[in-house]
């Protein structure tokens, strides 16, 4: 018998028939002999519903309220889930946050679990009921309502799992699992069936939207066994653990991109200490994510620098770069978007010097030049014009041996909450 | 400095412009220097949506989740609210019933509030705060979401203002206040300016559907000062409390009617002891109200007796007594619909010794024949055939008193949650 927290996202229950089949699954589930924790997340299009209802109202809405409004979404679809276990002939319990002894700090809209007290849980289980959680929610110690940020569902049943010690953690997701790229782009992506927190943690931070990355950062962090699978077929889906096993003679495990990439750079600034702090603090105090940071040799006491930010932030970015021209004195600045970044990644890169090189090989041999090129131990990212993305891709996919004849992507945009 | 409660029903919050409306109210009787709670139902037709919802997965809807449900209803009006006047520069704070500390029996669907803790309901105004509570709903001693019922804001409003000691509890309706009877079917029926609680317990329960008799009976209980006034208008309204002045020359305060009343007659019975009992507790164990019971006298060991069920329960009421007949054996039943159940009510009959028989007579002119009649302190209720329902409320009110030339009514059904 088996302990397993399964994680259903929003198009997964986002209609009654769907909701009929999640909840078969479930009881399935409970009759091969596990206790079943399931996590839900609001269904399909509640969430910006409220949030559309609530900007007609005030277009800055209050953090606290605005936390007080989306839980609510949560809440609809565990009552509804745990009645339609029932009406199968199941046993079932919903609990919101607070009720599931889930403890965050004082803050809203992006709180951090700090405590998970699974008394009542542990108690619905031993009765035998399927205990139904809401996710994304928990509860300050003043009493309120707090929700985690986006990807709060998947944090909620990751956090779940490691307090009742669950055996396994099941993501349940619109596609089979983690492949090792867009299926959309390539279509002969191959599914993976092993990851490593440490490649998923590069993939999900580059924009494989299947697991959000806070919530591989917490199954690192205490060790939970991940597995992300697809709630509409019976496939095996992918594990995520600590020590993933590697094919032979594959070095990369998957290839991931981020569109809507701009770069800047600021040409002839003085080599002072303290400047790239000046810069990048400057950009951060305004919300602006900075991504890659490429900085060329020193010359004569002036240094360029160059990094990227997303397309949106470009024109903002920029702003700041003026305003600090007192303090920071430079010579120019200049800027480019339409970008994109592509990144291989894979823990056998490490002892695998020539993975690199095969990279560039690959782009440069479609006339396609590399602006900015960044490296960590398990993975390497060039960004290039945006044109040919999806040609870049493919043609890496197949210098890096992850071809596959099967294809059983299940379509459908990726869900995120 | 008074302290207030104000309740507003879910369509006086049914749509942004109402929703602005009510806020701008809020902050307008905060600046008059006084402190605010306020009790919200849940929007318009969100309540039944839900309910919709539930039944396509579930045609029988365990009670616990249908609270869990149903109560997201409260806190989307409650944090939609608060948005709202802080859009307008207020402050503000939503809480569910559970923050609030409203403590319930551990039933779902039809909870009794058994205690109310509101240190943070106190602590909020202490901070300016204007503090806005969900309706309808507590949290039972397990931790569970429980709901009280029909008329469950209205009486959260009550209990609440007795549990902060508020000088008053507003009631905020479709109408002016309440009527000497319905002005859609008296053109010139008057709005009252007070009420007793009996009387209005009367009312209530006689089918004025402006309060809840629960929340009228919570009021006498704890004497706690009723206002029932409309969200549209400035208008004062009617108060509802202890002593209530009469007009001189006055006994009636107004007239109330059920339609969809039917009569059931069963002819006879034998007059043992305990037949009376069997019959009414086997119909009480479906679940079938019964309303006025006659027995006429017992003529040779045999007795008559007559009853009304709403028209809804006629064919079922009948099924049971035929079960029940070898233990209370009688000759036959006769049955009859269609009907309604006219009454007058007002503390100054019972010094009023003619005023049965000016109704009699006020009936009997029109040429309808009084099937049955029963009468209380300060009430005297009469069955007649519906035909001519409308004629005869109106020489009611004309006869005693009641007609005025004012006319404020402020049309719309009114709400009931």
């Amino acid at each position: 018998m088996s302990l397993i927290v399964m994680k259903f996202g929003g198009s997964s229950v986002g209609s009654p028939e769907r909701m009929q089949r999640v909840a078969s699954r479930i009881i399935e589930r409970q009759q091969e002999g596990n206790k079943i924790v399931v996590v839900v997340s609001a269904m399909g299009d509640t969430t910006d519903d409220l949030i559309d209802q609530s900007k007609l109202l005030n277009p800055n809405p209050p953090a606290r309220e605005m936390d007080m409004l989306l839980t609510t979404g949560e809440q609809i679809s565990m009552a509804l889930l745990s009645m339609t276990i029932q009406a199968q002939g199941g046993k079932a319990v919903s609990l919101t946050g607070w009720q599931a002894g889930i403890r965050t700090e004082s803050v809203h809209a992006k709180a951090k679990i700090t405590d998970i007290r699974p008394e009542r849980i542990l108690g619905e289980l031993e009765l035998g009921q399927v205990v139904i959680v809401a996710g994304f929610q928990g509860m300050s110690e003043e009493g309120d309502i707090t929700t985690l940020g986006r990807g709060g569902s998947d944090t909620t049943a990751v956090a779940l799992a490691a307090a009742i010690k669950a055996d396994v953690c099941e993501i349940y997701t619109d596609v089979d699992g983690v492949y090792s790229t867009d299926p959309r782009v390539v279509k002969n992506a191959r599914k993976l069936d092993e990851i490593s927190y440490d490649e998923m943690l590069e993939l999900a931070h580059l924009g494989a939207a299947v697991l959000h990355p806070r919530a591989v950062e917490y199954a690192k962090h205490y060790n939970v066994c991940l597995v992300v699978r697809s709630s509409f077929t019976k496939n095996e889906g992918t594990y995520v653990k600590e020590e993933a096993v590697m094919e032979q003679g594959i070095a990369v495990r998957g290839i991931a991109f981020d569109k809507n990439v701009a770069r800047i750079t600021i040409l002839g600034v003085e080599d002072e200490p303290g400047v790239l702090a000046h810069v990048f603090g400057a950009l951060a105090e305004v919300g602006i994510d900075v991504d890659i940071i490429v900085q060329s040799g020193v010359l004569d006491g002036k240094a360029d620098f160059s990094f990227t930010v997303s397309g949106e932030d470009k024109a903002k970015a920029i702003e700041v770069i003026e305003t600090i021209r007192t303090r920071v004195p430079y010579r120019e600045t200049s800027s480019e978007d339409g970008l994109v970044k592509v990144s291989i990644v894979g823990a056998g890169m490490v002892s695998n010097p020539g993975v690199a090189a095969t990279m560039f090989e690959a782009i440069s041999s479609l006339g396609v030049s590399i602006k900015m090129v960044s490296t960590s131990e398990i993975k390497c990212s060039c960004v290039i014009s945006g044109e040919q993305l999806n040609e870049v891709v493919r043609s890496l996919h197949t210098a890096f041996g992850l071809d596959t004849a099967e294809h059983a992507f299940v379509g459908g945009p990726q869900e995120r909450r």
